[in-house]
């Protein structure tokens, strides 16, 4: 019988896909706050410069981005796919995908909901990510050859909107409602000033986490929504549960 | 900001409820083995003694649901409600079970499934603990005065079978492979003779395990369905994602 | 061929129904006021009087409950059913609603919804609203022959909390943004001070219509659930889609 | 405080896609029929020849839609993708009509459902009328420039078949049953002779549009289902709720 | 290892639940003449004289359920549980119907659905019937120990509406083309002159049955949902897929 | 009225498709055991060589695949499309598979199952033969045009895990537990050795059947599953219902 890995190994990074600049950021940059500032390293991985958005040119984008994954603790890289607003889910896209998560060898990887009726390359991305944690578990995908095969330990997808939330999977909450947590949040929202000036995306965004804390009994959630069933080595390890009021 | 509780309380006893003397067992035995062997408290509510089943006569079955929980390192009662096969949703049942919430003040509660498509007395029970944990918590009902007020950790579902199981609620894992803990399981099982020489329960059940572990990549486990959302204070709590082959 | 009625006859009040002496405030206050103030009549059902909550007396909260419906220009009354946290799904129950529907023959009416995991009473009273909007229309239930059998138009159900929104029905969303609709709505929420005083329901559900606003690009919406399909005399009375960010 | 828009603006055309010459008056053509009676403007635009059909020359189907299209009072186009059964979801089709969106200016806009289990092209090209209406908002996508930027008031599927129409979107039912109504929408369907001659489709739309119309208590109804949440500014506007027998 | 029964026994009748005189009639009439035109024989339980219904006395209505009845080839009898529009889901009312099942035997049975926006009487006959079939199996039930247990082969729910079809099982279409099958359907639904003198019940159900039919390729199919999976010996029993145009 | 095809003729061959060398065997294996044994022709169409697998080489698993075919006593062909982990969803892949339904004229076709959360290969697949299914018919496809037109009895999915059994389709259940099919299904998994030698797959799928087989009141049983409502000529060819413990 093998050893059960029941608990996340704590070396191993967080991942984070995202279709535009800003996408981590307002889906789960609380989350991610949180993580790096109990030590746990985080990296984003962003999958166009936003240069189809009504607002910010590309590389004013590119430096939100920057400066947001840096106020979150998070490192960053670009991986160009078609380009926003042209994303099509390709297996050559996947295959790209798995090769990230074998080089940076994450424990949790979160990606967008793959709710359709959103932004198009939102849960297109969200189906390659999915894809590609599967593809990083082959031994014989030639195109991946250069690094050792990768399981990753959880994908969870995050919602940019209460549209993009799954209505089939009831979501995990996670607690951020520690005051430094939401300032770093917030500030890393706040980065993107090409499109926080233009909408109340900040205002939604806080809304919506007082929403789901009001749900959890506690003052600011994020719900994530687990690709796969949770497995847990004994019922003490399951948190609890949500009451509303 | 009031202080989050995002484990739970280590004195605070499990608690599992069924309609039947064999219920909890088959149901989740495996899981109360575990908890108990870990230093937990469990206690057992039987709301029946089996006597309209098909085998096995009212006073052995009691004696046989004492063993039962013996052999898991759980207390028992039986509270009588309207009989095997005559259970109905009463509110009066329910503000009943919500007095046992009271006065055994659990923390984790586990309770069958609410699938309809099963025995006319399991759902119905499922729905009757889910009501008292409610009730348990409102300061107003006048039948429950002679205990504080109690606020459950979380309520989870069991299910008897296969078809027991929720569609629509993802269940969560937990490993049971450890094989001093399917043994006391299968002795569990077994005290109900009455039943195991009739049918094959035991290997339904292990196979269903069976089943459930080659999912969550493990030899056996148990699946548990949440009633609501969980909450968790940070994504290191969250275990890892069941990925079967 | 029958003349189609396509909208709603003028002079048909709103009916509202509730379990406690707040839920209609808080779950679908905005709305009756905005429907008051546009000179249609509206009238309040409260089947008990709150007596099982943890903070106000009952006769305090029948002062409340009458206090906030004049504040949203309704009138109330009070039918007793099974008593606060006891409320059964009785034939009798749905009759005794039947004869209200007869009665006040409105058009809309307004119910809690049928999510089971809330509070016990409110799925429950949907039931029966639900069960009761059918009988009101039979000839012959001798209970009710007092009263000529009376169709509604159209039976919504509102939520509570989030946890109450059903997930398998898409809401219809009602703007509420006018400031002095949402004014009458929070004034007519705090006339429940027994109950506000101790917890921060106010807040949650102005969060939530936020949360639905920011969803139907208005600054405040309430989320309804109609129990039938919605039928319309043509394409230009569908109202608008929601579209989040 | 933005001014809400709660009713459809009077001159934004009526847009509906069909991915072959016949799809949109089978699926919609009595709704077509009764908007332009109205007075409203309504557009076509067909995405094929229907040329992998059994029936009908390419030639000839384009001549049967526009015949069709006449007898709605419909303009039409033709905008070619793939070709009839070669239909894929490319971002670049995506492109291609949201400028169309972008030209044309809709209010209300009609695709065929996302129902996998139907015509193949059928879900492929609802899918491309989904993602086109957001690409047709976003400001910077360089194929679009040509066009200021567009934001359609509400997209509605329509369904060819019974197995076509959406499980999980209760559909709103448009009354079409004056009888003007019916009769020009029965001429636009047997327009297309080289089908109508082959199989019975008029048949099988009007025992359809006969079993909603029951459901909805008038003579003749088309089911419709909206892509968003409806967004209305009173209940008043919701129109009324569809009882059966 | 047993034999597997894998068809249904040629002896065992068919046996319908209604819970009004004409509902079976009018939900499944058109099976249940074919079946006795086979050779089958046919067996009606009712469960009200429609004594609440706005048409006809219920002498007069029992009286054309026995015509009904007789024009399909099927015995009846009337069980009375709480009177029409009264009907409660108590466990004494699944014990009766239970012991109808021991006395009858029959193979397969048919109920109406569980789906609860009908006729309040009709989901709670269908929990009442599924319950029952259960308890008629277990060998304790002391109300029932006068006839040996019995396990039914299959029970299928029929729905009298459209809206009363089940949303989550895919029917199972059963061809009743036959001109003297529709003939004889026809001439039962149509002895219920109380009631088809006052709506258009006859049209309504021919037209689902014929839109049924055209999904599945034939002229005329009734919709049944079955309450299990189905167990078949080899492929070559599973029929054909039904294929819309 | 046209004659109704009832069952299904007895000619025709069962065609099973795989994305890989070892999925058909794995995934249904014991059924066409079943019903090559019983005298009916079967075809499988492997779609790749497995070559990004883990484990074996492309020759190596060819020959198992064409060694597994011969214990199941049927016929074999590769198709390449785009090669292992590389599938796409493209109309010329569709119109493939569709020439070879032209070619091969099954009745039962099997294929792997849609959902998305497996090895990206497996629901492609399915998604390509649900296309191929309909694009048989079309009579104008001009790749087709070398074949006559051809439509299938009967789409069903299978699926290779308990994670990959679609949630949204109830399976039929077919009994393969005569001794002779559970060892021909074991041989032929067996022959996969370069696969069985790394994991235990043989067990899990055991375990699965068994798990079907006790839902279903037989030994061992598979799940398949509809894509379309099953056409029956007369409620007594519809089998049995499935009766857990």
């Amino acid at each position: 019988m093998r050893p059960t890995l029941s608990s996340l190994p704590d070396a191993a990074p967080v991942l984070a896909f995202g279709a535009h600049p800003d996408d981590i950021e307002f889906g789960c940059g609380g989350v991610i706050a949180q993580e790096t500032r109990a030590g746990r390293a985080a990296h984003f991985v962003v999958c166009s410069r936003g240069e189809a958005g009504t607002h910010g040119r590309p590389e004013q984008r590119v430096a939100e981005a920057q400066r947001g994954a840096a106020l979150l603790g998070a490192t960053i890289e670009f991986v160009e796919l078609d380009g926003d607003s042209h994303l099509e889910v390709r297996a050559a896209h996947a295959i790209t995908l798995a090769g990230v998560l074998r080089r940076v060898r994450p424990g949790v990887v979160l990606a967008p909901s793959l709710v359709e009726n959103q932004h198009p390359d939102h849960w297109r991305l969200g189906r390659l990510v999915c894809d590609a944690a599967r593809l990083a578990r082959y031994g014989g995908v030639r195109e991946l050859a250069g690094w050792p095969a990768h399981a990753i330990a959880l994908l969870l997808f995050y919602a940019s909107t209460r549209e993009a939330e799954p209505a089939d999977i009831p979501p995990v909450l996670i607690d951020i409602s520690r005051p430094e947590i939401v300032s770093a949040w917030v500030a890393a929202m706040e980065a993107h000033g090409s499109q926080t000036s233009a909408r109340k995306y900040v205002d939604a965004q806080l809304t919506r986490a007082r929403l789901h804390g009001l749900g959890g009994s506690v003052e600011y959630a994020t719900a994530l929504f687990p690709a796969d069933r949770l497995v847990f080595s004994s019922l003490s390890g399951l948190g609890r549960g949500a009451r509303g009021f």
